[in-house]
């Protein structure tokens, strides 16, 4: 049960580092505590002052990469990469980083987010003679640079970066140069840290704790940072936009031990929890979060409403993709593998559900169903995000606006669908106030696009979810 | 950091199923329920009323089964064991159910437990012209039921068990008959339960939850139970002893979604953490527990001492065995990978630790360390079990004793040790009164040997510990 | 084509060392050099003086053996075995040497051949008291010397081997003794060599070629040779029989490049070559061999006929279990994978094919299509043994009567079933001859059974053929 | 021993086919004859009208594909390729055929040879804003005829093809379109057959044999064959220079059975040991062959002298990668792997030691050693290629100049640091008469270079060996 149904997929993780003699070694360990944002593939370019080497692997890191590949890349400077799940395809091709040799010289680039205008790029490049061994957004990066006509790398990536529309956080290495950028709304976040006197850069926070570095500050949007053997600079290669962060990240991707944009992601759930409390309370028994992403918010909820926490969900940890399916029969007489009720903490119980999101609706009908069997007398499911109305060209493969529940039923029909005997969404305004952020900001510097529909960029006709540009495998 | 340090291991989980046309899938599932009782090895045997036949494998359950291999395994009854994780050696000869083939029969184990008279049993098999192809007690109990001279199977089987002592959770399959028994101390947990018209029968109930199964009841003490085509029948083969099954299921090793002899493991630690609030409390800012098995124990202490409890520590949930372990550079540098701080959460704080017990006291001293890294002001540990002085000899993988902290330091010094500015154990009193079961009983039915030195059965000179019994590799 | 089609299997590979500081890896090579008698497993028992340990692999040597695995098996004696390609099961429970551990010591087996009358010992075992984990001949006489009342391993050990009847060249390592011994009709082959001071002891002596060893005698009938820090001695455990070692040795399974008892087999396979254009002359334009097992033969053929020598076949050297298999539509246009005609030899020509054995006819019959649809004019098979009608129960893995096409069809039959335009086998005096042999001894000192019927031990109702020993999977 | 002795490789092997509804499975079936031009990766790229998919792998065919890969390769073409051992780096980026996609199309290309302009010519490409992800020719190749500037693929591929130089056997495919190119040298061998109504391409013509396709014509040096849904047709894209194929195909590379530009290579390698009796005699007792390449020569060497042939060396046919290398101690102790000698053919004999080729010298050296050491009185070695001085930059992996023993060393100096009792090479001419070509032809229209130093093309300053050109690991 649950295992095969998708909701939100986060598009990558970033690491990069600079001035470390075991610069691979510990871009393995950042990796490692970005996973939760892609399982499918990872890999690290490392450069050594005079040549670029890779390795890649599908799977987790640890998969990835075994003793002796590590050992091979040596160098002081890294750039990694972890790649979300994909159900189609995909392929060692398109993990990243990619890397260009020219004959002089090596490019390589790691990228979270998603170019709304590739295809239009793409197809002016290929006019002019460029050809693509993936669909990847990345490579349209490699060419940008490479053709562009400005004489030093810096001015090339700018004049690369200037072309594109979208959302990335970007690291790109050569043999002597580290560069990170962010888009002109700092959709996707990306930090600095100090590691004694090394340089260090991640899609979160929480891989600095991994690593034993200091956060320092954020890669502000349309500003991109060189590091070198003169040390590190920074420079904006685009009018400064409003900061427009991916709300999701607060909701559901980042790790709880992450500071988002100086928000701690734990402690902006559990005021999202809160805030539920406030807003749509409820007569209950208990408070559970549906693990391990709402967590969080439960706790918060329950401090709130004074109803107790409990543990009213347990999800088996060693669940990963080499599971035998159940067949259709033994699923039908029970037979699940991801979430178990906790029978003794619901029976015969008022259980107040928090989980982050609706996506298709399928997993929340399977919990209540999952919370009723165990003896539940009732359910009120409480989501600490607004309905989802709106595919996400950002990096985020949620599903075509068919697929999204909320933007075809009403929050009645869904909590009938799902059996719940009440459901809430969290409001858009409560959502931005629960994470915290200054009012002064424009939606408090928050993307709103998948409740609203209002996209921060351009949109392109042809502009592609993330997840069809896949080809290979 | 904290990968390497083991602390209790716990043996193994036994599943069993009679009368399910997809007898093997469905143990697959359960197995996949109780991987945390061992992911060494797995092993499932099925029956097709004519043959036994078998496939093992090293690692987790979805390593070790793949497709194939599950499909290959027809029959309408199974025996499934998963095997707990053991630094040196073990390889696939230890790994269970053992099958026996003889000319006319075969005969299946699996075994959850340990046989303290297991060296002396053996000497005598040998005298009488036994050979073993492993050390493990499992074989012992099969040689023991091919000489018993009864001419049934049940009574051999009776037979075997009144030579054998110590602490057993037992399943033996034959082609037309599925026998588990327990220990006359009930020392480790055995539910029946239905599913459909099938019998099942588990370590813990969270695998009768993740089948679908319905709990019906426990294994007795000193009973046998036998399930065949005339349904089930039962008997006792020993006076039955006061049940005195062990306390740390509760406190470590069990799922907190299973019962263990009919109480929930959950809400028996949040008991365990709301005795401590009351036993040692502290003034405090935030609570937090050391994931997974503290949790529960820290909500409640939360609750009991109106403290918030937070999420203050976080574990990388894709830790596992094919990690690459960092340098000691790296190490000193700070490399950690299987616990962060949630440093926006006890940073300026004054935490309240709540683990659930401490072997050697090395991985508490370095979660102490982390918290003061992340900025906690003072930190408090209160461990929901007492002082673990003695060594277990009933299927528990603890140090001897010299490698018990706590046998050879006092409190205080303990806490000096781990630079904690607090630490007190739960008494064992609060223990069995927080845990709640009757207080009629000795102990409230409840081993206490590992924290008092005495022990339920006899303990004899040759008695090994149950990790020094694998050789082969 | 062809890669399905089972003829004769040789049963196994042994390989055993003593007083060498690198033992297993020597033994490493010498398997290596035994792959051919054994594709399926490898196991490896190494002794320190002080304890045994092993390791065992499914598939070839290479696969089964790591680098590290290697190097954890030190000491300076050892033995080792490849096991045979069977189609049904096995598995690593089946994959030799067995190890038997007891408290104080431990006992390796690894054995080529077959116990004829291993069932009836089996049942009087069992009815003392013995189980088995396997259905393995090995795992019998282990229970056998162990249940032997005698002081001393040696006389068990000829206890043990005066129970059972059949083939078998034995190798047994304890603690401190190697033990070598074969059957008293010498059915198997059995070398001794020395390697400076260490002693060495194979199947095969193309083994001491491989590992620098110098051959010195052969294991004679009825022997058994102990090798300990006291140096080697011998002694007969049964009154020396007539030897008579398997006829398929030279025709089959040994490597051209091995003396069997004394006579190179590339030498014998020749002559027997000769020996077949002596008695079934035949004009023709090019003599060509099935490889690789028919190559000599094929010269030795050409050379006393006059005919030239030619490569009119080619086996492709990479196939291997893990080939996908054609879909019977491919196959019949034509795809194949294992063996190709050389049009530019056999087109237009008249094609003398030498091939070593007919078991099912249906190898035969393929390879003469082949050379037909390449443009061979005539093709006239010459196979260099008898006709196959009984089956071996000596360990090798032919079929049952049935499937023996030579039992239930005439040569001319079989000749007209495969489209050959003549078939001839060579006559058993013929072979005789040929291998060339003392004709002192009766049928010059070999097996003839499954060409005559007439076997040279007794053979019990039950007795079964080794392939459909084994069960577990 | 040996094992580690590089002496040639050859660059890779090509098959293509057309309308076939299993297109895919028939490629892997052509592959994996063609596995002794390349074991280190194997790919497929197949069109089934619409789209190209693929698959590539590392290692053997049979370990690249598994059942389930190849059936997701549906189509009616495909071309796919085999590429060569490289003891540096390399991985699966570097595996053929490339695949380029665009937003309307694919290209997918598959080489064997050696562009010797291509570092001229993607300085050039990089100029123009050409990025590259690897350092193949390939690439470079697949560049070009994207920026042709020329309406149709057809005449972009001609385009691109004159600006390349070197040695080519090429195959592109489109999502309609199958195109094959030989470069106008003719260097390499390429053919083209039938295979009912589809067409099949392959680098040796015992592909065809495999699949039982039927052997057609030689694609003609400077030919573009293209074939779509209109059949097939042909034209060239430069002006026809003489052919001079590569005689190492014939001495080497070539499997037996193929025929390389019409001439069976069985055949003209027994002519090459005939002709070697002729021209350099010698009194002995046996010939015997180095396996498996120099087994026809040393037949012909046998027949032409009347020597008789034999097998005196036997190569271990389970020598694969994944051999774990004896210590130095171990191999001074004569522990070897790959060749063993046939003590009972050559002890006391006078040997002829007929072999293909002398690299570094290295391998004729043991095997001259393996014999005496054997009891050879007298080793006599006749190679049947002249000497090789020269470096090839035609896509065969030979050593640089300073490496070639013979560019250094007289014929006396080798065969006194070879320990032979005399050593010959063939003659350049008696190499044009022993392959039997016409001699009205320039060097009876064969390559000659690595014995003359006299290219067929332009040799460029920077001209490198394809070995030197794999940089991704
Ligand atoms: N070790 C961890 N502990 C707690 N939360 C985590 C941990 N790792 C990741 N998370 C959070 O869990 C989220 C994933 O949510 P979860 O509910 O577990 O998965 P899903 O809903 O996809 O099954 C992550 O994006 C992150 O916010
Ligand atoms: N999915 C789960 N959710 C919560 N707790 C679990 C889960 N699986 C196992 N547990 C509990 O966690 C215990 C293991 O404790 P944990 O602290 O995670 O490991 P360790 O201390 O060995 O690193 C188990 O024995 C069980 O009580
Ligand atoms: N490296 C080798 N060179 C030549 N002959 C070999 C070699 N290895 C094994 N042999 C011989 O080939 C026999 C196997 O015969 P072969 O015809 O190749 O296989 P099959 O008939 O089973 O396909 C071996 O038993 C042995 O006699
Ligand atoms: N199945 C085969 N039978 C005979 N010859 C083969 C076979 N496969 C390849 N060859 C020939 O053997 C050559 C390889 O030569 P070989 O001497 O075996 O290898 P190496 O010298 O590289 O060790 C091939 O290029 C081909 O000519
Ligand atoms: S549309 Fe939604 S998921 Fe996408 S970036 Fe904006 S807030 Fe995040
Ligand atoms: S000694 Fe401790 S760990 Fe062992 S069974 Fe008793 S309570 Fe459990
Ligand atoms: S019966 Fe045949 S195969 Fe068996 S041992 Fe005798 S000769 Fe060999
Ligand atoms: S130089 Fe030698 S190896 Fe290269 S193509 Fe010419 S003949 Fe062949
Ligand atoms: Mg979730
Ligand atoms: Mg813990
Ligand atoms: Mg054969
Ligand atoms: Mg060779």
């Amino acid at each position: 049960m649950f295992g095969e149904i998708k909701g939100l997929n986060e598009e990558c993780g970033v690491f990069a580092i600079w001035g470390h003699k075991d610069a691979s070694q510990v871009t393995y360990y950042g990796l490692h505590s970005l996973q939760h944002r892609g399982q499918e593939g990872a890999g690290i370019v490392v450069s050594d002052g005079d040549k670029l080497s890779t390795h890649k692997g599908l799977g987790l890191v640890t998969k990835a990469f075994k003793e002796g590949e590590l050992e091979k890349l040596q160098g002081h400077a890294a750039i990694g990469h972890v790649r979300y799940a994909t159900s189609g395809g995909g392929g060692l091709l398109n993990v990243q980083p990619l890397l260009f040799q020219s004959q002089t010289s090596g490019l390589a680039l790691a990228h979270n987010g998603n170019i709304v205008n590739a295809n239009g790029v793409k197809s002016d490049l290929e006019r002019e003679g460029s050809i693509f061994q993936s669909t990847s957004d990345t490579e349209v990066i490699a060419h940008l640079i490479k053709r562009s006509p400005h004489p030093t790398l810096e001015e090339q990536f700018k004049d690369a970066l200037s072309t594109i529309k979208g959302a990335y956080a970007l690291a790109v290495l050569t043999e002597d140069k580290l560069m990170v950028a962010m888009d002109p709304n700092g959709l996707r976040p990306l930090s600095i840290g100090r590691m004694g006197d090394a340089y260090v850069v991640a899609s979160e926070t929480c891989a600095f704790d991994a690593v034993g570095a200091v956060h320092e500050r954020e890669v502000q949007p349309g500003e991109i940072v060189i590091i070198d053997n003169d040390g590190m600079r920074s420079q904006l290669f685009s009018k400064p936009a409003d900061r427009q962060i991916c709300s999701m990240e607060y909701v559901y991707f980042a790790r709880p031990d992450s500071d988002v944009d100086q928000i701690n992601v734990h402690t902006a759930r559990k005021s999202l929890g809160k805030q539920m409390a406030k807003e749509t309370p409820v007569e209950a028994d208990v408070v559970t979060g549906v693990p391990d992403s709402s967590i969080s918010a439960a706790i918060g909820f329950a401090e709130q409403s004074g109803i107790p926490y409990e543990l009213g969900l347990i999800k088996n940890r060693y669940v990963g993709r080499t599971f035998i399916q159940p067949t259709q029969e033994l699923r039908e007489q029970g037979v699940k593998m991801k979430l178990s009720p906790v029978r003794g903490v619901v029976a015969g119980k008022r259980v107040v559900m928090v989980d982050d999101s609706i996506v298709r609706g399928t997993t929340s009908r399977r919990i209540v169903q999952l919370l009723k069997d165990a003896g539940a007398l009732e359910v009120h499911v409480r989501i600490t995000s607004p309905p989802i109305t709106h595919p996400c060209f950002y990096g985020i493969d949620t599903s075509t606006k068919a697929e999204l529940i909320a933007s075809t039923h009403t929050t009645e029909e869904m909590r009938e669908k799902m059996g719940a005997d009440s459901l809430a969404f969290i409001s858009i305004d409560g959502m931005l106030e629960g994470i915290g952020r200054s009012s002064q900001d424009k939606n408090c510097g928050q993307c709103l696009a998948c409740f609203t529909g209002n996209y921060p960029t351009e949109i392109y006709e042809d502009t592609v979810h993330p997840h069809d540009k896949v080809m290979n495998s």
